[in-house]
């Protein structure tokens, strides 16, 4: 059973992974490409993943069968583990809990394409919808207090060698650092202004333009002022809304569209970078928590897109402040340009 | 200038580095290798860097010409440039001031030497003292409130090409949020327990034995409890104390040591692993910060050791959660048995 581990100063929780655990010998010398395997996730190898937790299929078509357009299926080799009881305890001055959790990938289409952008607007909606179901599904499991939506595309993005596009969740029994921090900026800013601070800059931006990628079909696509990686992109709904699951059907394909032609540019103008996404919603409202009491009119959920194009080094380890070698107004401008 | 920017929602501050600014198309396509340049690090070299802030040289050989043990120079690309004032202002919403700060880089050694672990015990020793002097130095400037001293070991830890064993210094006008996180974190457990959180941390690892890496002459090297990467590992001073600089020479030699062999079981068992190291100690105290009462008893001087052997991926950047696929149990048990 994976462990979760409390950082005793910071506060910071990390998931020792004993499932996915390498001996320490295994980390000596480079990592070196495996050889290409035949896609496990491509229609026809279905008996190559676990068994599929969800999926887009014909009523005509069996579980785990050809047919489908979408299939969910449980993460080989997880970080969480679904079954078992969190079991809080301490050792000596440590906090730990079982690292239970969910931990699943949505294969986003049964064809070996590589990036999510080359699939149809259509298609990409359906992604959308899937995410939707699956956090409003683990919802239902009190155990869990966060479901996190994110992509790794192309290996220094911590992707596999596999490139057939595929997303990941990972539902934790804990309110994960960032998100908390973003809740309780965004609650003290609505404390002030009585007015939410993600709005507030949306406004700004469309005023300035200056940051601003694409304005389209009630959604915005903006490098952010203090951008921690050069083209990092986030998304957000120009309407306010606290939560990605309650989007209705004429929104989720708007999202589709401004996702696909973001990242579209991504791969036109850079070579097809690695980047990540992560999706940032509201936590289940299922206890009081100290930021709680105007969650839905202080927070704004939104997408984070995050080129992988320069190393991480010790200053930004050792600080936590990011050097970013690109003004955003410059990576904004460049991507304007680039026609998809 | 560079800027440096706040994120609007969670305080984190970045820095925009419009000295080291790269045109949007120079991001696109492969990072390939540079062709080997001469050293300029290199004794006989000294007139490719600028000129030196600091050298440890005999009094008959003239500034930057050759006869040093190690020489301190400015970053010829820094983060942050020395001149100017911080202007604090606002634009809207955000917050920015002018990147002032200092950039320096430490050679340590005049030879042609890629590992620190591979100097002796003086010439380390040394580098010590080089870094409290600085710092010391630094702290006459009155913008400045921190001074973070870092390496970056390798290609995948944010080094450059060019193999020559050095470290860098970054002074900022503002604390650093993990730094503050300590501060905080440390004042909270002392507030209770009226007992430095590091030194119940020491004592529970010698106690428990099973994260120990190294137990010498007054330091210990463990492998923390909730460690965020595989082999991280932090050297500690057993007897309490805040403030790096406050070393003694006797102290700056076991350092020296406790440095040398657990940077050489790291390279020996590892084949010489991409890392970082940042050393954390207390900031600068000229201002009275809500942290500030008993931080000569809260706090705890240490190194960070980060080998960079995994990947950073979208879960990480997305929760602020850490995976190491590795318990440190493992790592440690590895690391005592690496003969050095």
């Amino acid at each position: 059973m994976p462990e979760l581990r409390k950082d005793p100063i910071i506060g910071r929780w990390v998931i020792i992974a004993t499932e996915r655990a390498r001996r320490p010998d295994q980390f000596a010398g480079t990592q070196d490409s495996p050889p290409e395997k035949p896609c496990p996730f491509c229609e026809g190898h279905e008996d190559q993943t676990p068994p599929e937790i969800y999926a887009l299929r014909p009523k005509s078509t069996a579980k785990n069968s050809p047919g489908w357009d979408l299939r969910v299926v449980p993460s080989i080799s997880p970080f969480l583990m679904i079954e078992g009881d969190l079991d809080r305890r301490g050792k000596g001055l440590y906090d730990l809990m079982n690292g239970v959790g969910a931990h699943e990938i949505i294969i986003e289409t049964d064809e070996h394409v590589d990036n999510i952008s080359d699939l149809s607007e259509e298609q990409i909606t359906k992604v959308i919808s899937c995410y939707i179901d699956r956090i409003n599904d683990l919802e239902k499991d009190k155990r869990f207090k966060y479901v996190l939506v994110f992509k790794n595309h192309g290996w220094a993005a911590g992707a596999g060698r596999l490139k057939h596009t595929r997303s990941q969740l990972i539902a934790t029994p804990i309110n994960p650092k960032r998100v908390k921090e973003e809740l309780v900026g965004a609650r003290n800013y609505y404390d002030y202004h009585e007015r939410c601070i993600f709005c507030d800059m949306i406004k700004q931006e469309l005023d300035t333009k200056s940051r601003v990628i694409l304005d389209i079909d009630g959604f915005v696509a903006v490098a952010p002022f203090a951008s921690r990686f050069p083209f990092e992109t986030w998304i957000l709904p120009k309407k306010h809304s606290s939560d990605f699951t309650k989007m209705d059907l004429n929104s989720r394909t708007m999202l589709a569209r401004i996702l696909k032609m973001t990242l579209a540019k991504l791969k036109k103008g850079l070579n097809d970078p690695p980047y990540n996404f992560v999706i940032h919603t509201t936590p289940f409202k299922r206890q009081k928590l100290g930021y709680w009491r105007s969650i839905d009119n202080d927070y704004h959920w939104h997408i984070e897109i995050m080129p992988r194009l320069t190393r991480v080094a010790g200053f930004e380890w050792g600080t936590g402040f990011y050097i970013c070698p690109l003004p955003p107004e410059n990576a904004a401008e460049f991507l304007r340009g680039v026609q998809v």
